[in-house]
């Protein structure tokens, strides 16, 4: 927990939220995920739309996420975001978020994600590749 | 786990996926949230929009989900699902879905749900009521 | 309107609905995308996924759309859905859509999509190709 | 086109974006969705979520939508938009909208909404109200 962290502010919007008003759990997983695109543009220096190619791979997707609600996320709510790397391996690592409303913590989550390269003798055509010394450095900053 | 599954059947869409062509994760997340609806309706002959007036409830809302993707789901496949009732406690109860693909495991998963009731003089609008022993047998059989 | 009609059936899932609970508007725009693929499937004999290949299309992204909401699309409503080629042009054509609930006209949409390929002389990166005339003869059946 | 108009600029996320690297034709009517809000919030001064209780309505549902897209939008992409009201009648309004990406029009778009209470009278729940005079003076300034 001493890497690098980044904080945003997202809003909860009407087409985030469900039928009593609270945020849709699906859409508590896309804040999560637009949080480690920012997370890596911000220790990087890289947006989003480029990190594949600067680092010739075809994306970090997904192996594992989670999320525990602690507290009601509503619309209109400005929801204050932390994440940090939680843990490098050797191609995969976890990113840890925490979501707060007025100061109080209303979502703790994790993604574990794959550092992969297209690779086409695979029947999933990717394959999982070494995150970059570099960017574990950047990280962990 | 010897309690009652519900199976049926989720045909990837193009609106689910993202731009390496898998399912976005979030859909994933509407996956569970719909096996969950579909879970209660077999077993207690209630249709979801119903399920809120025929037992006094506010609703199911989730405090905790969590995936692990262990294959690639993409853009056509057909996911056959897989839901149970993993454990009953007084007023939270935990769903365990499986999805697969061609008949192996791509994607098992949890949600942590509590029963909860409108409630006026609780800052969040709703309290925790314990479920009925009725549900928590047509689940379990 | 003579043209090979596709007709299939939604349920309003709570991931698609607001917080009047009634459908997200966009949830609308993804039954519309969805009802087009199986148009094409039913109509070609081509599943969603393996459309590009077939064809040596890039695929048939939007280049508008539109809906008339006529009655309110609930959670838990089954929705009946009719969808049909409108118009063919060279390289574009209209898809027109209606989606009933119990019977009633619930909504009136239309998607005007482009059969594109692949082009990286363009700056879009695709380029609009004529429509193959058999695609034409079996939609138009 | 004389009226009050609202500027914002919204990034496409990973979670917005379709299997060829393009935003989901969905997430565009969420954009829509999210900048009609910020337009009221703009003019009046009221957050989207005290909108409701402010002026005593249920909200302003959508009865019509529509756009053109007339340029690739893609992952990364800086949105600035623009809103205004184009027209308003009794109770129902129409809301146009540009989205620009580095200055050239992407997408075009309107929408359609009622300005609507709840009236259990009603099938629907809901009948149509006089949109207030200083509203439309706010949003027509």
């Amino acid at each position: 927990m001493t890497n690098f962290i980044h904080r945003t502010q997202i809003t909860v919007e009407w087409a985030h939220c469900d039928p009593v008003g609270m945020v849709h759990s699906q859409s508590v997983f896309t804040f999560f995920d637009t949080c480690t695109w920012q997370l890596f543009q911000a220790a990087l220096g890289v947006p989003p739309e480029k990190l594949g190619a600067t680092f010739a791979i075809m994306g970090f997707p997904l192996v594992g996420a989670g999320a525990n609600f602690k507290a009601p996320v509503r619309f209109g709510d400005r929801v204050d975001t932390e994440s940090n790397i939680g843990e490098f391996r050797r191609s995969s690592f976890k990113v840890e978020h925490r979501l707060f409303v007025k100061g109080a913590l209303a979502v703790e989550g994790h993604e574990t994600r794959v550092w992969v390269g297209r690779d086409a003798t695979k029947p999933s055509g990717m394959s999982a590749l070494p995150i970059p010394p570099d960017v574990i450095a950047r990280l962990s900053a």
